[in-house]
C-alpha cells in the first residue's frame, strides 16, 4: 500500500484523506451557532410539519405549562394541593420578614407571593420552583436605592424607585433569556451546586435560630459569624418556651422523616408533617395564648389585593441611576440563586433545566411583578426545599400558593395570623438539614481534589461571607480549572499493542512496541493560542526525550502528529504547526500529521498549511502513515 | 475474538484494556503542576549530574545573560552598539517627555533609562526588549497618587510616593514571576498580539504629530478622537518649517528602508539610517538655530547620575493606600505591555520568550530602579521597535543604552541637547509604519473570522480607547471563545471504511459505512461541568437521529463511545455518563465505552464507573467492542 499516491488523488473516497473543499462560512457559522444556543435542537421534527403544527410546537416549547397541563391529573394535583398550601404558609412570614429587610410596607412582601408565582407557572421550566422574595435580593436592592433616596425622608418615593428596579431587572433577564445566555447556566457544576446548597443550608438554618430562640433583636447578616455573634449578643432574650416548642417541632418532622425512610409507603407522613405542625401550632398558640410566653405569631395582615402599580414607575433622570443599578445587579444575583436552585432540586430528582426559559420566566414575573406592587422574586431555597419535602409534582403548586395568597389577602388573614413563628423555623430548617451532602463532599474528595476545592469554596463562601461571593468564588475556581485544561493538553506517546494494529499510549499500555525511528505522539483537545506555546514546548521535549532514550538505536526520523483527538484549531495553532515543523526540520526530522478531523482538516486547508506541507505528509490512519515513511526510508 | 474475557482479566497487557489501579494523587498532583508550571522542564539534564554542574545549570537557566554572554561575539556587538546608540538618542525626549506626563521633575526620567536596562540585560530574555518607560502606566500611576497628594503641595512627597509605588509595582512582579504565573501571558494570542501592535502604532505615530508639526500644546490622552481634536484645536501652532524637516526625515528613512528590501545586502543603510538622522538633526539645529524657525529641540539637561533613593520610600500609613494602588494596577499593566512587546518581536523573528522570567526580569528592575531614583519601567513599544529595527542582537543593546545614557548624564548633555524634537518624531513613526500588518489582518478574516474579531478588538480598542482596555477587550473575546470550545465540544459519528478496521466521521467521510444496530459516536475534548450537560443532549439527539434515519432498518441497539479524544473528565462528567447510559437503558440501548485514555480510565476507576458498567462494556478499539456486541447479540 503506497499511501502517498492514495493521498495525493484527494478525493473522500475509502481509505484516502478527504481533502475536499471546506464549508463555507455562512454554513460553519450557523452550524455552530446552532450548537451554541439550541444544543436541544427544539425544532427538530419540525421538518414537513404544517405551518399550524409548528405554530403549536413552538407555543409548547417557549410556554412550558402547554407541555406539563394537558396531561395533568387528579393525583398530582393532590400533591401540589398539599405543597401549594405548605409553601403558602411559609410565604406569609418570609414575604414580611423579607420585605422589611428592604425598608418597604410588609404587604407589599404578600403581593410579591400572588402575582409572580402565577406567571412562573405559567412560563417556568422547573417543576420545584417555589417563587417568592429572597433575603439577598432585598438587601441589595435595598442599599442601591438608599444611596441616592433614604426611605425616611420620603417612603413613596423609595417605593417607587424598588418597583422601577424590579422592572429593569425583569427586563435584563428577559433578554438574557431570548438571547439564549442560558450557556452562563453551564458554568454551574455539580460541585459548585453541592458546596452552594450546604452553605446556604447552614446560614438558613441559622436564620431559623432567631424564631426557635424567640429572639426580639437579629442581625441582617447571613454569615456564621455574624449570627453567632447576634445570638450571643441578645441571649438574654432567649424564651425557653418557644425554644422548647420548636425542638418539639423538629423532634416530629424529624420522625415523620425517618418514617419514610423506613416505610417508603408511608411518604405521606412526611408530606403532611409541615402542615400539620402548622395547623398544630395555630391551636396552640390561639387555645394557649402563646404570645404570653413570647412565642410570637405572624400577627393581624392588611387586607385586598394588589393594586396597580403602573404609575408609581419613575424614570425621573435625578434618581434612575440608582434603579438602573440596583436592577443590574439583582438581576444577576436573583438568576443565578433562581436557576442554581431550579437546577440543584432539578438533579436531585434526575430531571433537566432549559436555563433561557428560566431567564425568560423570571423576566416576565418581574416584569408583570412590578407593574402590580411586587418587588423582586427569584426561586428562594428555603421555600423551594419546602415545596419539594412537601412532594409538589408540578408547577401547580405555585398556583395554588397564589390562589392560597389571594384567599389569604382577602378572608383568611386572621386564621394565619396566629401561625406561630418557631413553626415556621421548625419547617424550614427540617427541610435544610436533608441537604447537607456530606457523603458526596467526601466522595469528591475521594475522588477529585479539584472538584471538592470548588465544592469547598462554594459552602465555605456561602456560610463565612455571602450567597453570591461564595457562588462567584467557585465557579471562578472552576472557570480557571476549565481553563487550565485548555492551556495544559494532555498529549501522549504511543506504541504499537502486539498483533494487532492498534496504537496506544505507551504509559497506560507498557506492553506496546516503540516502532523504529518514528515517534508517534497523540495529541488532545483544541490546540490553539491558549495552549499552542505549551504544545510546542511539549513536542520538542518528547522528540528531545525520545532522543535521549537508550533503549532506542536509532536517531528519530519521523514525528507522527495523531490529530484524531483535536477537534479544533485556531491560526496561532496552524503557526505552531508550522514553528514545529520548521524547528524539526532542523533536525533532520519529518513532520507527519496524522487523521485530523472535519473542522482541523478545514482549517489546515483555507491556511494552506496543506499546500505548504504537501498532501502526501498527511495520512488517514497511523498504520498507514508508519507505511508511508518506510516507503520513503527505502526510496 | 472474545473481548469480554479478555477485558475481564484486566492485565495491561497487548490486546486487552488496562484497568490496573490508578496513580495516586499525589503522584498525578505532581505531574500535574510540573506540566502547568514547567513546560520546558529546564531540569531535564540534572539526573546524574554532580551538586555544581546543578547550581550551574540552575544559574543559567534563572539569568540569562550567562546563557548568551559567553557566546556573544565583536560582530554582534557592533550591531548591539548600533542599535543601543540609536535607543538611547530616543531615551532621552522620551524619558523627559513621559516624567512630565507623570508631573516628576525630567531628570528621573533619564535615570529611570540608567539603571533598570542594566538590570534587564542580566536577567531579562527577550534580545530585543529596550527598557524604558512608558505612557501608559506614567499616567497610572500619577492619576492614583495625584488621589492622595497633590504635586503641587508637596512635590518631594508625591516624588517618595511615585517611587515607593514603584517599589511595590516591583515586588508584585518578581511574585508573579516566582510563582510562575507566567502561564498568563499564554492568553495572549497571535491574533491579540497583531491587534494589539497595529493599534498601539498607530497611537504612537499620532502621539509623533506633534514633534512633526512642531507643536507647543497637546493632549494627554492617546485615543484617535482626542489626538485628532487636538491638532485641529491647535492647528495654529503648526510651523510649516518643522512639518518640512520632519517630512525630508521621514522619506530618507522610507528609501532607507527601501534600500534594504530591493538589495538585503545593503541592510547597514537601514540600521545607520535613524541615527545619520540625529547626527544631521544635531549639526542642523545647531547650524541653523532652527529654534528661531519653531524647531523644538531637547534642550538643557542637569548633570550627574541617579542618586541612591531609599531614604525617600514611604511607607506612612497615612499616605500607603495610594502607592498600593498604583503599584499593583501599573504592575499589571506595565507586564501586560512588557511581555506582549517582547513577545510580539520574538515572534517576528521566531524566537521564544519565558513570561516567567520575564516577570521576574521587571520585578528586579523595579525593585532597584525605585531605590536608584528611577520610576516605574517596562519594555516601551517604540523603543523596542526602533531596537529592533536598528538591527540589535542581544540584551547587549541595552547595556550600551545605559552606558549610553551614563556619559550622557555626565558629560553629553549639551551634545544631545541639539537633537531636534522632529528627528525623534520622524524615527519613531518610521518604525512604527512598519509594524502594522494589514495582510495579516486579512489573513486572518480569511480563514477565521473569531480570530479577526478578536484582532479587530484589539486594534480599534487601543487606538480609540486605551491601551489596557483594547488588550483586556482582546483576551477577553480570546477567553469567551476558549470557554466556548470547552462548553460545545465537537462529536461525530463514525463508520467503517470500507476493507479497513478505521472508523472515520461519516460527515468528512461520506464512503463509511454505517454499522448495523450500532452507533459509534466519537467525542472529543475533555467531559466536565461546563459541557456535560451538553455532551447529553447531543449524544440524546445523535440517537434520536439515527432511529428517525429510515435508511438504517434496524433499531440502535448499541452506542459506541470513542472516548479516545477525551483527555480527562471530572466527577460531572463522570455523572453524565452514567445518566446518559440511565437515559437510553430505558430505551433497551446498552452503552459502551471504547479506548479510555490514562487520566479518565483513573477517574473511572476511582468514581466505580467501572464497577457500575462493568469491565466487559469497555473496550480497547471500536472493532472489538463491534465484535464483543454482535457475540453477545449472538447469545
Amino acid at each position: 500500500m503506497i499511501p502517498m499516491e492514495a493521498a495525493v488523488r484527494g478525493e473522500g473516497g475509502a481509505g484516502k484523506v478527504n481533502f475536499s473543499a471546506p464549508r463555507n462560512f455562512s454554513t460553519v457559522f450557523k452550524s455552530d451557532l446552532k450548537e451554541t444556543l439550541f444544543p436541544d435542537d427544539p425544532f427538530h421534527d419540525f421538518k414537513g410539519k404544517t405551518l399550524p403544527e409548528k405554530a403549536k410546537k413552538s407555543v409548547k416549547y417557549f410556554v412550558p405549562i402547554f407541555q406539563w397541563l394537558p396531561s395533568y391529573t387528579t393525583k398530582l394535583f393532590m400533591y401540589d394541593l398539599l405543597a401549594g398550601v405548605t409553601i403558602a404558609s411559609l410565604a406569609i412570614p418570609q414575604g414580611i420578614s423579607y420585605a422589611k429587610l428592604a425598608n418597604i410596607p410588609p404587604v407589599i412582601g404578600l403581593y410579591s407571593s400572588f402575582v409572580p408565582p402565577l406567571i412562573y407557572a405559567v412560563f417556568g421550566n422547573s417543576k420545584h420552583l417555589a417563587v417568592g422574595t429572597v433575603a439577598s435580593s432585598s438587601l441589595i436592592i435595598a442599599g442601591a436605592i438608599e444611596k441616592r433616596v433614604h426611605e425616611a425622608d420620603d417612603p413613596q418615593l423609595y417605593l417607587n424607585l424598588i418597583l422601577t428596579a424590579t422592572l429593569i431587572s425583569g427586563l435584563i433577564q428577559l433578554i438574557l433569556g431570548v438571547f439564549r445566555l442560558g450557556i452562563l447556566v453551564d458554568f454551574l457544576s455539580h460541585s459548585t451546586i453541592t458546596g452552594f446548597m450546604g452553605g446556604t443550608a447552614i446560614i438558613i438554618c441559622l436564620q431559623q435560630l432567631k424564631g426557635i430562640f424567640g429572639l426580639k433583636h437579629f442581625t441582617t447578616h447571613t454569615d456564621v459569624v455574624s449570627v453567632t455573634k447576634a445570638i450571643f449578643k441578645n441571649k438574654h432574650e432567649i424564651r425557653w418556651e418557644c425554644t422548647l416548642v420548636g425542638i418539639i417541632f423538629l423532634i416530629f418532622l424529624h420522625l415523620a422523616k425517618m418514617v419514610k425512610q423506613r416505610k417508603p409507603k408511608l411518604f405521606w407522613v412526611s408530606a403532611i408533617a409541615p402542615m400539620v405542625v402548622v395547623a398544630v401550632g395555630c391551636i396552640f398558640a390561639y387555645a394557649a395564648n402563646a404570645e404570653k410566653y413570647g412565642i410570637a405569631i405572624v400577627g393581624p395582615l392588611k387586607k385586598g389585593i394588589n393594586p396597580p402599580s403602573l404609575k408609581n414607575l419613575d424614570f425621573d433622570p435625578k434618581y434612575i441611576s440608582a434603579p438602573i443599578e440596583a436592577g443590574v445587579i439583582t438581576a444577576f444575583v436573583a438568576l443565578a440563586e433562581g436557576i442554581a436552585i431550579g437546577r440543584s432540586f432539578a438533579l436531585m430528582a434526575n430531571q433537566q433545566i432549559d436555563g433561557n426559559k428560566e431567564m425568560i420566566a423570571f423576566g416576565l414575573m418581574n416584569i408583570v411583578g412590578s407593574l402590580t406592587s411586587c418587588y423582586i422574586t427569584t426561586g428562594p431555597f428555603s421555600k423551594t426545599a419546602v415545596n419539594y419535602n412537601a412532594g409538589c409534582k408540578t408547577q401547580m403548586a405555585n398556583v395554588v400558593m397564589s390562589v392560597c395568597m389571594l384567599l389569604t389577602l382577602f378572608f383568611l388573614a386572621p386564621l394565619f395570623s396566629y401561625t406561630p413563628l418557631v413553626a415556621l423555623s421548625a419547617i424550614i430548617m427540617s427541610a435544610m438539614l436533608g441537604l447537607i451532602e456530606y457523603d458526596k463532599a467526601y466522595h469528591l474528595y475521594k475522588t477529585d481534589k479539584f472538584d471538592f476545592l470548588i465544592c469547598m469554596a462554594a459552602f465555605l463562601g456561602v456560610a463565612f461571607i455571602s450567597m453570591d461571593v461564595g457562588l462567584m468564588l467557585s465557579v471562578g475556581l472552576a472557570l480557571v480549572r476549565a481553563l487550565l485544561y485548555v492551556a495544559r493538553p494532555a498529549s501522549s506517546k504511543l506504541g504499537n499493542i502486539p498483533d494487532t494494529s492498534l496504537y496506544r499510549d505507551v504509559e497506560q499500555y507498557p506492553g506496546a512496541i516503540n516502532i523504529p525511528k518514528t515517534l508517534v505522539l497523540q495529541l488532545g483537545s483544541p490546540i490553539y493560542f491558549a495552549n499552542s506555546s505549551y504544545i510546542r514546548e511539549r513536542i520538542l521535549r518528547w522528540v528531545r526525550d525520545e532522543q535521549a532514550n537508550k533503549d532506542s538505536q536509532d536517531d528519530v526520523e519521523y514525528v507522527l502528529l495523531d490529530l484524531g483527538g483535536v477537534t479544533s484549531i485556531d491560526i496561532t495553532g496552524v503557526e505552531t504547526l508550522i514553528e514545529i515543523r520548521r524547528s524539526l526540520e532542523v533536525k533532520e526530522i519529518k513532520v507527519v500529521i496524522v487523521n485530523p478531523r472535519l473542522e482541523v482538516m478545514e482549517k489546515l486547508i483555507v491556511t494552506d498549511f496543506v499546500d505548504k506541507i504537501g498532501k502526501d505528509s498527511i495520512f488517514l490512519s497511523i498504520k498507514d502513515a508508519i507505511e508511508g515513511c518506510k516507503f520513503s526510508l527505502a526510496q
